[in-house]
Order: structure tokens, then C-alpha cells, then sequence
């Protein structure tokens, strides 16, 4: 073993910065066994040094971050910040310094991935950010290293917990969206804004990047189509269970028929009680692959929290010490294959949507008339007089699988029926 | 890109073989891309040459596979024979002769795999297994170096598709086992001879396998403790249930509550509907990994067949090609803790016992003080008269986590007892 050690600099002493810091001192004899030198931690940069961080040598603590990664003895620069700024300037400092990257930052790599692999490329340097995606759960080097052999067709999961939780607390307790909510915050798995989560943005980063590396090709988080689930209902749950399935927020990569372009989305969707991610329970991530050769995979496992996130920070470290004192780098950008992200308008899916009609006859042929002119084939429908005297009824349409331009296209006629009251809900139907 | 192609050698053209090769062709650009150098199918040895090989060229094709493994030039070794002789030989011949391996034998790597370790380590070149267990779901290379900043307790799996056929068939239709492996045989998920499946040897092997990774020691197949699933009848499945479990061929490495050890078994097992691996139907697997930090992982999966395998075969074979054009070796043995495993009777867990009584009055007193001169306590107690008018009666015994060998002394304690007439079934229950 190599007596020298190798030196890291962790930007951000946080949840997930601080139990970096704590394993890399508790459980330093076995890193340095299985890297082949021993680590060190050589600098911690936080916006607020007075702040008690458990463990970490108060002479390591900095609040400069860019004259850390500047030093210039630093091999492994592992930012856990978080955000577009300063992170993306302290990890292209980095690796203009001699310093390789392990990054946490969803957010960054989603928008501007391409701009730090080509800086990584450019000074031969790694970039790794297993723990930007689904936590703890091994999906990034899976799909980059593991399915490197195959062609994967499709990345249906669950990468956001909070979301997952209220969805599964709706689902379990028959509780709304706001009650939900309050329990999620109460327990510390919803933020005092939840909005990232439950708007969907932050599974739209996830999706991003897991589109682009399953597909191999560069997909920002502009490209993804996003819709939060604020807007489920406990209706929408009983509707899902009379189909015999659940809701979930998934984000969903997919490869097009016809192979020349790809989409990627995320938006609530019914999917059967005997899918694999059906039973995924509160926050809980899960992520499903299917490849041509490989089948269909499931990884599954806890999407966040400090020692989660830290031990695929941790595993991420590991291999860039042994790149490093290999002289070598592993993998870097795969996007060659140039595919465009098509619009939201051309995925092809199921649906399974609510109208409040007028409770009279020749509604249902109305009805079923305009899905008819615009392509979108009935499965099924279920006709219910409301029986509260207001002359309305509802009327719910599961579709066959239609391009999504084609259902809007439909729901916008719908709306202008005098017959149909309103548009309760439209859902699409996954994982079938 | 590099324009001067790595050569392959392939040993073996059966089902994985045919389509590893197949994939090559099928798929050459997408490979040169992601490992930045072609890749050419250089030879393959078969032992029946007259056999055909769909797609693979005739002048290709060769009965001397020592001689492709020594020819020099071959970068990289794709060993998919099986079995000890000559699998061994070659691949440390192709060492020898500065080629990398990808292997998908299992049963080589866990009787012998420090040998090949150490071929491979002293002529420089990397040994890629992947493929050995569970086929196409990526496992090897998430322990060894997604989790290789965490510390693993645990890693509990169903990786053998053959004898999960025949548990779900036997759950789900109650069929008998004789039965059920009939089903499983007409379908091909069992062999003419299902010996190594239904015996537990398949099974062993990978957990071997998996629990040298996952603790950084050495694990050999006679280390690990195995029972078949022969003996499993649809009266146990009926217990199960009344117990809110099923049963699963489960293959268990621990890390023994003191760190000074390690265990590897494979046995039937009760787990409760609710633990993730219940739902594994057919003929899939799944790992379930828990680790200090990640916490519970699990990944799921085809474990077997042509397209699976090969899979995660050529995922191997494009992270060696990656490692080659960057000089470097990927990690290597990790056995630097050398934990002792322990025996089976060291084992801790929970039992469940079916006693066939006399039918009078004293008969659990005396049961229940068998136990307990054991040290074996006693969770829940079953009793049910037969009713047949033989003055038998049942007794179910749910005890509470106990040494195996505390168990096996209080069975054979039991069987002395004039009033117990048999032991009808002795079970562990895990996953609680």
C-alpha cells in the first residue's frame, strides 16, 4: 500500500458533507485497504464555520472554498453544496487544480452536465455523482458501467422519497394532499417548501440525467417534461383502486419505437398493484430498466439522507482514488449517439380520465365521439349517476395507448361540450 | 477513437456464448463507441465444431482453446464453459499470456477464486465476473465498488430462478414439489438433471461468491452451509400462510453482531408477504444488500438465460476493453479482513417447528421445558388436535432468534420425548 496519502477537500459540511466526514475518520483503515493508499481529509469549506460540525478538526474548516480546490495538492474535490453557484465554478476550478470530482448536485449536472465533462475531459480528471440520483441506491454505475453492453429501452422510477411518501400516505390512509403534506413535513421528510419535490423539479434533474447516460446522449432538464402532484386527490385514488392500481410521481426515460429520438417525463401516473414499484412504500426510491438483452431490472432502496447519499458519495470516492493511482480515469461523457428529446406531445400512453357530464342520454356518445376523431381508442368507460338531484353524472375514460398531443387534443374538444360539465382529472396509466 | 481493433477470444458457444457473440456483431458500433476502440470477435472454441452457430463466421471456430488463449494477441478472454477443467487452466493460461478475463463460472470462482485472483494480479490483467451470479442484474460490480465506502452486514437473496419457479408454483397453485418441478422441467426452468438447483450446490456457489465481495474475505463453497428445497411440501406453504409468510430458497452471508466473523448459508426460509423478496415470482431473483450507511439496497432482476447473461457479460468485456486502452487494471481480490466463517450451528435466527403429539393433557408443558433447557425461547404455540381419532395432535413452535446448534439440541431433545411422535417440519423464518 501506498504510504502517501491521497487528500480530499469536501465542499459543504451539511447532512450529507458532515457523515462524509465522519466515515472517512471512522472507517478510514478499511478505505485505505480498499483503495490501496490511505485518504485524507485535508479541507472542509462552509459558509458558516461557527456552526458545530461533529467530528471534523476545527484547523480543517475554511469559508473559502475556491483558494481549497486552488491549492493544488488536492486530489479529490467532493462538492455536496448543492445548487448551480458557486458549485459549478468551484468544480471546474477543481479540475483545472489537478483535482478529480465527486459531486452529490442533481440540479447542476441536469443543466449543464456537458459543460463539466468537457472540463473534467479537458484536464483528465473524473467526474463521478452516483449520489446524485436515488441516494444510496448503486444506479449511475449500473447503468454506465454495468448495462454498458446492452441497449436500454426504457427507466421508469420513483426517484423523489418526499413525493412518494405523501402519495403512499394518501394511498394507505385515504388523507388528501394537504394532510399529507402537514405528516410529511411534520416527520422531516418534506422541506418548509416542498416545492422542488412536489412540483416535480427535483425528479426532473433526476430524469435528465438518468435519460441521458441510459441513452447516451445529452438531455437537459429543460428537455423534460414535468408536472408536479399537488393536483392528486383521494378521487383520484379511489379511481386508481377500482382499476386495481396506485398513483405514483414517476419519472420516465424512454427510447422512441422507432429508436430515433428519445423523451423524457415526470408526472403522477396509475400503474397496476402487481408492478414491482406498485409495492415501493414510503420514501423509498426505486428505479426500473428495461434493456433489450438484460431484461427488466429493479434497483431499489433509501433516495436520500445523510448516510444514504454519503455512502454513494463514499463508494464514488473510492473509485477515483483507484483511478488515481491507476494514472487512468473511468468513464466520461457517453453521449454520442446524438438522439433528440422529442416533446411531451409525441410519448405514447394510456389514459384514464374524469368528466362531470350532464346526466342525460346520448352523453356517452357525444362523449365517445370525439375520442373517436381524434384517434384516441376507448378501453373502457364507467357511467355513474351522481344521485344528488344536480342532473350530473360522471362518466371515466381509460384510453388505449395515444400519442399525448392526441389525448390534449381530445380533452380540449371534451371541455367544449355543453354536455361536459368539467374535466375532473386526467391520469396516465403506466408499467403495463 | 483507436482504430486497430481489441480482439476477443470466446471460450464456449452455447447459450450465452452464441449470444454474446451475436451481440458483437449485432452491436459493434455502439460498443467501439462506449469503449472508444472496436472490439473483434477474434476466435471460438467449441467443443463440437459441427454444430451450429448462428452467425458465427466458420473460419472463426476452433476445438483448441489452449492455443487461442495462448495466441498472443487476444486482449481479452470471455471464458462461458462452466465447471472447474479446463475453465481453470484457460483462464490462467490467458493470464499468462497478457489477456483479461470476463467468466461467467460460478462454480470456479467460488471454489478457487483466490487462485485466479492471483493470476491475474501477477501478470497484470483484470478478472470480470459479473455474470456469475444472478445473471444480468448488476450485483458484483455494485458490492465491490458502488458499496465500496460502506461497510455490508447482510446480503440475502433469492439467486437461484430454477428453485423459485418451483416455490411460487408451489405457492401459488399449492402442486406438491414433485409437481411443480415437473412444470418447472416442461418449461425449461429445470434441467433433466435439476440436482444443483433444487440441492442448493447452484445457490451456494454464488453465495460463496457474494459473501467473499461484500466482507473483503475469503468465502469458499465448503464454507457454506446448504440445504436443498426438496423437502419443502404444500403443508409448509400452508403454515406460511397462517404466519403472513411464504417460502423462498434464500442464500444468507452475515457478518456476525461482533464483526469477528462471517456466515454463509443457503436453506428454505419463511419471510414474511411484507419483505421485498416475497414478491420475486417466477423464475426472477433479487438481493437484498443491507449496508451501515446505504441501508437496505435491493436489486431484482432475470437471474438466468442467453440474452441476461450475456448482458452482463458484455458489460464486463467493455469495462476490461475501457481498462486496457487506459493501461490500468480495475480492483482486484479485496480480502484484507480475513474474517473467519463461522459453522452453521454459530448461525442466529428463528425457527419454526412442526411437532406431531400425543393428544393429552402435559404434552406442551414437556415440549415447552425442552426448550427452554436449551436456551431456545418460545414465541408463539399452535396446538391442534387431528381429530382423526389416532390421539395425535399437532404442535406449531415459532421460537424467538436462537443458535442454530441451541436448535438442533433442542430437536434432538425433543425427538427423545415419548409424547413427540415426529418432527414434521423444521423451518427458519428470516426477513423480520
Amino acid at each position: 500500500m501506498r504510504s502517501r496519502p491521497l487528500k480530499v477537500a469536501l465542499l459543504g459540511c451539511g447532512v450529507v458533507g458532515s457523515e462524509v466526514a465522519r466515515i472517512m475518520t471512522t472507517h478510514a483503515d478499511d478505505l485505505a485497504a480498499r483503495i490501496g493508499a490511505p485518504v485524507e481529509l485535508a479541507g472542509v469549506a462552509v459558509r458558516r464555520p461557527d456552526k458545530v460540525r461533529g467530528g471534523v478538526p476545527a484547523e480543517l474548516i475554511t469559508t473559502d472554498a475556491t483558494a481549497l480546490v486552488k491549492r493544488g495538492d488536492i486530489d479529490v474535490v467532493v462538492e455536496v453544496i448543492g445548487g448551480i453557484e458557486p458549485a459549478r465554478s468551484l468544480i471546474t476550478t477543481a479540475f483545472e487544480h489537478g483535482a478529480s470530482v465527486v459531486s452529490a448536485n442533481k440540479a447542476l449536472l441536469a443543466q449543464d452536465g456537458a459543460t463539466l465533462y468537457a472540463a473534467a475531459d479537458q484536464h483528465g480528471q473524473d467526474l463521478y455523482y452516483e449520489a446524485a440520483v436515488a441516494g444510496a441506491i448503486p444506479l449511475i454505475r449500473p447503468l454506465r458501467e454495468s448495462l454498458a453492453g446492452d441497449k436500454i429501452n426504457r427507466v421508469m422510477g420513483i426517484v423523489n422519497g418526499t413525493t412518494n411518501f405523501i402519495l403512499d400516505k394518501m394511498d394507505t390512509s385515504g388523507a388528501g394532499y394537504s394532510e399529507a403534506l402537514d405528516e410529511a413535513t411534520a416527520l422531516g421528510y418534506a422541506e418548509a417548501d416542498p416545492t422542488a419535490d412536489v412540483e416535480g423539479f427535483d425528479a426532473a434533474a433526476k430524469a435528465a440525467i438518468l435519460a441521458g447516460i441510459a441513452f447516451h446522449t445529452r438531455v437537459r432538464l429543460d428537455d423534460v417534461y414535468r408536472e408536479g402532484m399537488t393536483e392528486v386527490t383521494a378521487a383520484d385514488f379511489a379511481s386508481a383502486k377500482q382499476m386495481g392500481c396506485t398513483i405514483k410521481l414517476l419519472a420516465i426515460c424512454e427510447r422512441a419505437a422507432d429508436g430515433g429520438s428519445v423523451t423524457a417525463r415526470v408526472h403522477p401516473a396509475m400503474i397496476p398493484l402487481s408492478h414491482p414499484l406498485a409495492s415501493v412504500r414510503e420514501a423509498y426510491n426505486a428505479v426500473f430498466v428495461e434493456a433489450e438483452a438484460a431484461g427488466r431490472l429493479m434497483f431499489y432502496g433509501p433516495g436520500a439522507g445523510g448516510s444514504p447519499t454519503a455512502s454513494a458519495v463514499l463508494g464514488d470516492l473510492v473509485a477515483v482514488c483507484r483511478n488515481r493511482l491507476n494514472e487512468a480515469t473511468g468513464p466520461g461523457e457517453s453521449a454520442y449517439t446524438r438522439l433528440p428529446v422529442s416533446p411531451m406531445g409525441e410519448v405514447v400512453t394510456r389514459y384514464h380520465i374524469s368528466l362531470d357530464v350532464a346526466d342525460k342520454p346520448g352523453v356517452l356518445a357525444q362523449v365517445a365521439t370525439v375520442f373517436a376523431e381524434h384517434g384516441v381508442s376507448i378501453d373502457t368507460v364507467r357511467q355513474q349517476g351522481r344521485q344528488d338531484g344536480d342532473g350530473e353524472a360522471s362518466l371515466v375514460v381509460v384510453t388505449h395507448r395515444a400519442p399525448d398531443a392526441a389525448l390534449s387534443g381530445t380533452v380540449e374538444a371534451l371541455r367544449k361540450l355543453d354536455t361536459v360539465r368539467g374535466v375532473a382529472s386526467i391520469m396516465r396509466v403506466e408499467g403495463e
